[in-house]
């Protein structure tokens, strides 16, 4: 199903090149004041055109609200929003119903929907669906900010250039606040030239190129969550395995934790201003699948875009003999960038569905 | 919620020093001979008390069969289990109310339950929970296998003892039956001595050590899985955070693929005996949440054992001052090796939910 | 949540006098041919201005459809259609703010969004929302036909005007296709003509009236649904409490077997042409939350619409006095005729949801 | 399923004569005292061999409580009860296998599951196993207690005997109490000799008796509950058919507003000690699926027992001939007064559901 959540239900459809795409967000409750421009400078964040790093495709993808919201008021209904494709070049996809993109779901979309699948632009699986994603997103991190709740991300890594880590102990409002409206989202901002480099060096090779987004979570009190299947890890995780491209997540010290000793890994707990609170966060903020009241901090890793311009070994599915590939069309040789709204975008559908 | 599946439904109840643990499994369908010799090897490999890797609590953990199955065949009706609490030392823990153990759920089980929860043995949050889950896992497992689907793990690394990984184009049946019937499951087996010192290591130091978990499922066709929240990774990546520890998972090359061009890390398509195959499999098998008809790999990590011997840093939620706390009581230098049949099981029942 | 089903979502959205409504289809599976002529036909049997029965509020209610058919074939993505709200008169309803209609959800809803739900019209309360849900189900039942499944319903009664019952243990297909397609559904057509005046004499009062609507399945073959909460009757019955204006349904029989004896109401087996059938169909199909293989049969109670042009009492909530109402505005006198394809359009959302 | 829920999960397992039925019960607060005395009761007014109404089968029907409770009060992990099945005659039954009992699921689940389920006693059909289900009621609605949400039913008819209804907009919290503890719950207690007659001439008959049952639920706030697939109905009803024998439903007036015109059947708004109440209840204190604030009221039809010794006509399903079958063994000629527990405790699980 493309649906999430168990307290809130996400809906998402469309396909790339059909006659739109978009969202029904149901459970969102009455009386919550939606800011319109906060909705649009996310999906911005997440729209393509906007330099070299990003796909030409420059369209508008302009939200068209059908229900739930009366004069920007949240009124209870379900909210719909539709997103109509306007700027399709459908022409350049034509031989992907044979020739299947290597890291594509072209192949094993064929093999599930036996061949009726919208192959145009991706149809379903298409990097655009997370448009829909990033509306929804952006009306449930505006609730969860009138709760005191911040969700932000930055480019931890493209390639091999780092960023700086979140410190999970200290994570202030201002810094929340600036990744959240960045477009190239960086703790240490000075990294950017040599990340745009590194897309760069991709894009000039006719190659891409992959990278990794740190997020966190502040202001969420502790004791939310549960054990077992009912664990903020396993939430989270689930939210950000529905983002095309997503092949790991890790939270607090993560797989770095599987190296060290539980005397270096604990956080030791102590007061502070008469609150519990832990000295380090190696844990990511959620003990036994439960919040702490630290920041929640996880990582994800984002594979390189598969569409790439180099020719590649593949099969004909028609003829059933081996072929070569060179993908045409308009692609990014990273989407990191653009995909950290995405990901504050499906923490914020997460953490929703928690509380 | 402890419940897990949307086409099955596993519940798990239960604490550690309560009356009994158990399962609850609904949605196993009618007519299929189950092993329980093969279901109590599983619950063997994940039972404590083996060697020194492990707690000595020495139970029989034994499976009492309440519904579900007549005369060793599945009736269709749910399957209930339930293991009674037979070997249980309370007394171990009577200071836990107030000092919460760090890296533990103590404290977030206190908020989050206002001091109702039953502390005693971690009570619902206790590793013991995992036998339920051993057993389920056991029954899918045996099921899948009917239809030539095998699942198996190994313990990929323990502190920095590393072993090989699966070949993910190429795992033969013959190592999963053997991992999967493994106490101590290593591709390489020369590794068991340096991993059993890491560990040994560990415990003199009073201390614990954390590691990773590789797992394969081979012989799953291409076609399962679907788009957005619907993917093989989210259902998986939610079974595996269902278990305590747990801190990270990544399929196929995971967070090295965030390092890679494109043209490193997409597989290329190929047809051999007939068939549509990679020639690596750095996806993991998976492609748009899909299975591509090749082995399903991911790694899995787990955070060291949060229970030391060390004196530690802790809060006394009593007196509301700081504190020290040195846990006493029976627990795992490393509970990697163990924990390879449970990341099994609950595969197992993420790709029986799948099918 | 406006969500239906496990195996498929069905989500409704909309508000009478917003933008749109619509329906969000997910789960059906790709490759099947959708005939549009025979959807449109499903909606023009519920759409309303047919005649004097029905409300004059004559708008098209096309469904556009955005996602998940692509040259009318289904593509195993969610299906998505829109219907724009173009012919609102939205002045009618300005008062009900403070006096809420006898009958209807204004009161109820007013407490549950705290007033900022959107009254106009009905809001997401409105029976317009059917007009997707007889989409939805015009889609599922073209499959289910080619399964062989058929689905009808009937005007049972209106007021005390009452159409012949199904012969459960014999419907043929002609009988189904007729009723399947008329706008006025009866088994005994020389009816139509006293349910009219029924409803005429209703009319000239400034009344409402209500009435009983039968539904029939047919060639479900038996062994679908399950025991306990997994059974059709649940399955069907939740599905129908899902259309505004039902108050009860009962299967078969119904409340008439509390009246009798086990002799009476059990139904004897036979072997008719090699195959197990049932004498008589009391059960209406259903035995143990199963199906038999007899045709489903139940009936569902239709309350007389609340909106009516007498003078009513009420209170006013700005004022918190008593008040009187005379509701305007444009309303059936009965919903029962349109109610028809609702019915059968929920029903099939339910089957669909079963196999 | 066996599962109900979607705030709460309910499963129940267990077959008639396997070894032990029960409850897993997810989604309790913590911190809830539950008076055990009161658990038994209601599971007493369930339970067979009181009087001659009831099957002479008389176990004890202990349930042993395996987690979730700790010195009475909930500790907010699931809570699981087994009660043991001791007192089992199945070679009373070895018959059926062949011949299927009319009006009883031994077909309909022969089909789906292949002849693999427990046929004895009715194996997970049986009635037996809404004794787990008054078990889970019964701590549910004592948590609904202290939040001022009584729940009762009562006997409304057995055959042709018919019992008062509830009045609807004034039930007082004696009345609920009275019938709440009743094992012959009647409102009009003269009636509870004619009832016995009737049941005790289906009985002398080798016949059984149908019946229905009328339940209401005070206390409920206005604003639970919500549109479309939201609603009370639904909820309810969904309960309701997860209730072996139930085979119809209706709300307030139900069929008998079918009836009526808008004018007699809509509700008017009244203050009343500044209050919004209405001045009748035909809608069973539900509108547009939410509550009003006056009772919910409801009705079940019950079928007669399909177990009587009376000879019927069936089939063998092994020389697959026309047969006749006596059903011996033990059974109730009325389970309509042990019912009256059932519905009440899957009222008490609808309404925590919801809230």
């Amino acid at each position: 199903m493309g649906t999430f959540g168990n307290k809130i239900k996400l809906s998402i459809f469309g396909e790339s090149h059909g006659n739109g795409i978009g969202a029904v967000i149901d459970g969102v409750p009455a009386g919550y004041t939606i800011d319109m421009d906060k909705v649009l400078l996310q999906m911005a964040r997440r729209a393509p055109g906007k330099d070299k790093t990003a796909t030409p495709r420059a369209e508008k993808d302009f939200p068209n609200i059908k229900s739930g919201l009366l004069n920007g008021i949240t009124t209870g209904a379900p909210i719909c929003c539709v997103i109509d494709n306007t700027n399709t070049q459908s022409g350049d996809y034509s031989n992907l119903l044979a020739l299947p993109r290597p890291g594509h779901s072209d192949y094993t979309a064929f093999v599930k929907y036996e061949g009726n699948n919208d192959i145009r632009g991706g149809g379903h699986f298409s990097g655009r669906l997370t448009a829909p994603i990033v509306f929804a997103g952006a009306i449930f991190r505006q609730i969860l900010q009138q709760k005191g709740i911040n969700i932000a991300g930055h480019i931890s890594s493209i390639g091999k250039v780092q960023d700086k880590d979140f410190d999970p102990v200290n994570i202030d409002n201002s810094l929340m606040e600036r990744l959240s409206e960045s477009s190239f989202a960086l703790i240490d901002q000075s990294k950017e030239d040599l990340m745009r480099q590194e897309v760069e060096a991709a894009r000039m090779d006719l190659d891409s190129i992959g990278g990794t987004i740190e997020c966190a979570v502040t202001g969420l009190k502790a004791g939310i969550g549960g054990p077992l299947f009912d664990g903020i890890e396993g939430k989270i995780a689930q939210a950000m395995f529905g983002i095309p491209a997503v092949k790991g997540i890790e939270f607090g010290k993560g797989f770095e934790s599987a190296k060290l000793r539980g005397s270096q890994n604990n956080d030791a707990f102590e007061y502070k201003d008469g609150k519990v609170v832990t000295k380090t966060n190696n844990c990511g903020g959620i003990l036994g699948g439960i919040s702490n009241g630290m920041p929640i901090t996880f990582k994800v890793a984002i594979k390189p875009t598969p569409s790439i311009s180099k020719e590649q070994d593949t099969v004909n599915l028609q003829t059933k003999e081996n072929d070569k590939l060179v993908v045409k069309g308009r692609h990014d040789p990273c989407i990191v960038p653009r995909a950290v709204s995405v990901v504050e975008a499906m923490t914020a559908a997460a953490i929703f569905d928690l509380l």
